[in-house]
């Protein structure tokens, strides 16, 4: 047993009470922030101001999110839309065929990244000295926020109340109540949910023990199983310009719209739907169920674009760039300088990922089926059975016997000292 | 244009007329090698000895090719059942999750590994000085059989048939009838294949070209398309032990009915179906359609289960090292000691996986949705949301102080000195 | 400025006064030790036992510490002689030619391994319920030992005294001399040294600015200066197998006493001194001097060993494995499951590494100038000019023109649609 | 034993006779390119235009070399400077840190890549269909001209006349007697040398077996022996700007006269000379004596800076993109795209490579002794001893618990498993 009592205020970049005077607070409108608006205000006797961004979410009310947070006390409330810049990191994801530990797209590592940059910059401009945000101890999104705040402002301080505050779910309620912060009593679902446009995130109940089958029908915001999604199968094209995507369907769409209208065509058939056992940066494992209907398809056409106009060597060391990246931007790096690093790489290889590519959709499948491009290296003439024209059969046998040598020269030469010189 | 005129031979490790008396022939009772049966005692003026392995292809007729190749003049025939032999190389397929470029579970690089092995043992069995391939001298086959061979025993000599004879598809069939070869005239499919129990690989026709969409309906021969599988899902249950698969639905099998059963069931629901364009090792792109079903079910679920029980870490460098065995193992290196090292690394870290993995499959979706693990490093107590015994929540701050320092540290000198110092 | 007060205890292996009864002290006899052997006599009211493991460090009197312990209110002293075990791990780091970022056989992080793993073993033999390290704050040995500890038996808690005191150099000066605690006030370096038989780290003054060329032969103990060596080479030959060094100029030693005689032959020499700026795994850099003469011996002449008889594939391969297992280890994660997949990997190829090497020391150069080895795959026939017998240069055209085709195509490919399609 | 008859011609780029008129001849003249000149007008009836390309051998005087041409019946000559572009080509080497296999700074195919491309922009000068260069069949260099040449231009044939003349060394002096080309008898040295400001390559004699010492005093040619260098040490301040060298002690200099400089005093202090048993490309090891001490000092000095203003994570990857890259280039691959995509990522990080390096060179020593940046990431505040200022030495615990968590959990695990569950 542990001897948790109360929580201590370690790192230099915690504020202490006293110290400041205004805190912005990154807010969401449900409960959680909702306490804390008040809790703030009352525990560190400061100012609150509350930002939302909006990065795609599909459940929120900004509107009502505004209201509730003036009338819980907000000094101001920010409300912005970031679905624009965002859509930009989106892209970059596409570029790196964004892929932690199987098929996540890191929706939720790349919205931190954008919220800290945005609440880094209003912070300034609303003169607030503290940001606080909702993440509990446990989690990688703590690690991400306080992390990136910092990295962009060292002068910035952090609050995180739910570290801090020691309040089970209960006791919330019961603050909640006494605050007059309404408290959705309906609401019984195990679940909870990040969510923007990139991708929904689900965790809680059966999703978090690997034992247990989640029960997607239950589960699942964006997307329907393949079980209750159209019996018709679809096609799209994707039109691809220096890796980012510019078209669907062949109409030219702001990345933001064609992110958007690929989460409702690709949630409708199912796909993009992800079961994944993560490694959390603090050392944890956790399961998550993930709905990235759009970056799915986008990613899965970007990868089979990519590898047409790439050669094997391109290929090969791509897949390593990529999980890098894909590592570190899960792990709270982006705005370190090997990411700078390994995207000018990533750029480098993109600018020829040009071309069209079409995508079957049909109940959880998402399969490219044709592709082409202007730098497509399938070479009609040096592939094909029965044309022998451009590709001369006549160097193969030499090909393969210096190809060959080493591996020949170092197995005879370890069964023969094998036998002879070794006991 | 190309002044391809006659073949030159230039490796020393091609056979020269005259120089031998008895060449074995890799044979599959299909028009080519029943030509090259032929041919090569009419060319090479040499006794032929036929051998075909049972790998697990199904569209072979075993005895009926016996049959043919005594007709056509074989010395002797050898049919040999390697499915035992070659179901452990699936095992370390397994393991190593394998994968070439995106869904390709190597079916025919290692079937090549095993006709390679078993042929050098009958040929110096038979007393044969030379082995005949049927490969084209574009692709990969040619460049696996003829380096494992001669790796394998340096003193033996390769002939090459097609690359040497020159015959188009006209001349084939022509000389085909001139020497009473049976000619299917039925047989008009486009498309030709390679099968063995872990792989059926399609190429031709449409397949080739990256820019038509293949009609599967036309073209897979082991797996339905997802449209005309059945509308129930069903649930199978592998387990694992040390990484390697041993029961299916709680009764055990050998590996080689386990990976058969799979293929039936997964076929039956469209699962392992891809189409990959991928870069052979003579350095040319082609599209393939690949059916593996038993092969893409048991990496599925190895590869969950092998991250339930590794560390980040672990799951990092696996997926690495996992590509590095492919690109190896589909370019001809299955005997470089970088293999050996490698699987020593794949063997360890396997030493843990093992547990019991609840796959789904649906029209063509392949679900891991519950796993159990003795090693299994999801920890409840950690990681779960309202539990905060085990996991000290106080450390957080701390640690991502520190965690942050050089992302920090690098982001702000990089402000300052571009303002600062350089122009 | 930061509002550093009090130290606050935050991680749950951080013991508590009143919760034990007997702390383990990892005790050197210096000043720093044993001031805390006292301190955390009155600070936690408890006994100390303390232990100095001998591990090569040639500085200590070993009697004299005991001694001294004793008088300071030990309850116990252990001392013990771990040269033999941990001449293993030295080996280890030969076999994976142990270097971090640039010349450093990783002679501390070694050492925390074997000291943690004996410190574990004596509490638990003793009753300890807690160990005590004399590291700072901001280092990289109180990671090691805190995570090696906590890692061998979480049972155990830590105290780190020099964190948690808040002493100064002053403040330890004078409550030392308050506790009867002998200062040798003679000593006057700037320099501090952590030393074992693998290797001195000198670290302080002139060293830690990198703008700052540090005075040698001030601060080496182990080495002389290159203009101090001796004016005749010396050659020495080393008989590695399976890896390992077993004999010195034809004469089989343990390895604890080869390497002792290589650390004088080589410090003789001038041999094995780096300058080094590190990455601190706390995410800060620091400069040290580095004397490892016996290790930077051993690992040059087995490197060059490993690469004579491994092939191409293998040499690029191990590098980065090398180097991936230095970074972990120098990261306190010699325990991490992937380390030992690694090593898997490593004992693998260096199952051939087997065979003699000879070294020319001379003022500071090490130079591996011959090497034999019954798995060498230098191959006379093959390699040299004029005899043309083994190696078959018809072969060589061919196998240019398929190595080349890929680069050909794309580079081609690249330039026509850089001048069509794309503006 | 193996039949070698005559050249066969297999490569679709092989020149047939009869097929062209003009070949440029890459002359360098040396006995066997003069010989060369001669044999390709007799055998192939065509005229032979000689070019010798100046990137800073001091061997040659190219005067000579130029009139030994006309005199030999070239039809034409040329002589070129490429001093100054192939000296990009060596900044792009220190960026990379060049090193393959072990100190080998990647002269000779770094000066491929210049003479090809210079080759093929005279070749369409001068009106030639042919070039012919006089490597090996054994070696590198016949892989990297011809594979260079035709990617630049694939409508260019090759002669290679040693592959294909079948002469000896004493069938090519007769053949040089009887056509007047003159034999310097007096040169019986058995080592042979490429060279260029950039390295002088020597192979050949004892050099070449690696179980002999080969005895340098005979062998080098730019550098002294450690045992002849001078007893002074001396310092060397090299300035970079972005990664590229600018200065040396404080005064600029053109790259070009900088690298020369540098080999001047390198040289003079026996600096960077390496013994190097390498893995040629057609897949056979041979030994070589490498002297490159500008690359050397360049690159220590360039590796030592990059260090100190790079992160963990950088160093960490660069180290394996360096090796890439280097293994590329040695390959014959610097046209392939990946090489683009690895120089971005390079020249990102190269970026902030700005600073001083202080070198000290001893009688073989080249130790880099102190550095300063406006990008360094040494921060005294952060790193000395005494001052606990900036780094919060209260983060240490809690980062140290959960930087910790996974390997005590999976060791943990692990143990207990054994204990329990598996047998």
């Amino acid at each position: 047993m542990e001897k948790v009592t109360t929580y201590k205020k370690v790192a230099s970049h915690e504020a202490e009470k006293g110290t400041f005077n205004t805190c912005l607070l990154l807010y969401s409108g449900g409960l959680d922030t909702s306490v804390m608006l008040k809790w703030i205000q009352q525990e560190y006797d400061c100012d609150v101001i509350a930002l939302t961004i909006n990065i795609g979410q599909t459940a929120d009310n900004l509107d009502a999110i505004k209201e509730k947070a003036l009338k819980l006390g907000a000094k101001d409330v920010i409300v912005y839309d970031a679905k624009e810049e965002f859509a930009e990191l989106c892209t970059e994801a596409v570029k790196a065929n964004a892929d932690y530990q199987g098929g996540y797209a890191l929706g939720c590592p790349l919205g931190r990244v954008m919220i800290s940059q945005l609440a880094v910059q209003f912070a300034s401009e609303f003169g607030c000295e503290v940001i606080a945000h909702g993440c509990t101890g446990k989690g990688n999104d703590q690690v991400r926020f306080e992390s990136y705040i910092t990295t962009l402002n060292p002068e910035l301080k952090i609050i995180a109340p739910v570290r801090e505050w020691g309040m089970g779910r209960e006791e919330e309620i019961a603050y909640a109540k006494e605050n007059g912060i309404p408290v959705d009593q309906s609401k019984k679902s195990p679940y909870s949910y990040d969510e923007n446009m990139w991708a929904n995130t689900g965790e809680g109940g059966e999703i978090e023990n690997p034992e247990l089958i989640p029960p997607l029908e239950n589960i699942l915001k964006w997307a329907n199983t393949p079980k209750n999604a159209p019996d018709e199968e679809e096609l799209v094209e994707i039109e691809f310009k220096n890796g980012e995507p510019i078209s669907l369907n062949g109409i030219q769409h702001e990345t933001k719209d064609l992110i958007q209208t690929l989460n409702e065509i690709g949630g409708k058939h199912a796909v993009g739907v992800f079961h994944l056992i993560e490694d959390r940066v603090v050392g944890l494992k956790v399961r998550g169920v993930y709905e990235n209907p759009a970056a799915h398809i986008l990613i899965q056409a970007h990868k089979n674009l990519e590898q047409l106009v790439s050669t094997r060597e391109e290929n090969e060391l791509k897949t390593m760039m990529d999980q890098k990246w894909a590592y570190l931007v899960y792990g709270a790096k982006y705005f370190e300088p090997v990411v700078d690093n390994i995207r000018a790489y990533i750029n480098e290889q993109n600018k020829k990922v040009t071309g069209k590519v079409t995508v079957r959709l049909y109940k959880g499948n998402c399969d490219v089926v044709a592709l082409s491009s202007p730098y497509s290296l399938f070479d009609e003439n040096l592939a094909t059975f029965n044309k022998s024209a451009a590709f001369n059969q006549n160097a193969s046998s030499g090909f393969i016997e210096l190809w060959n040598l080493p591996q020949k020269t170092a197995y005879q030469l370890k069964k023969t000292v094998k036998d002879e010189v070794v006991e």
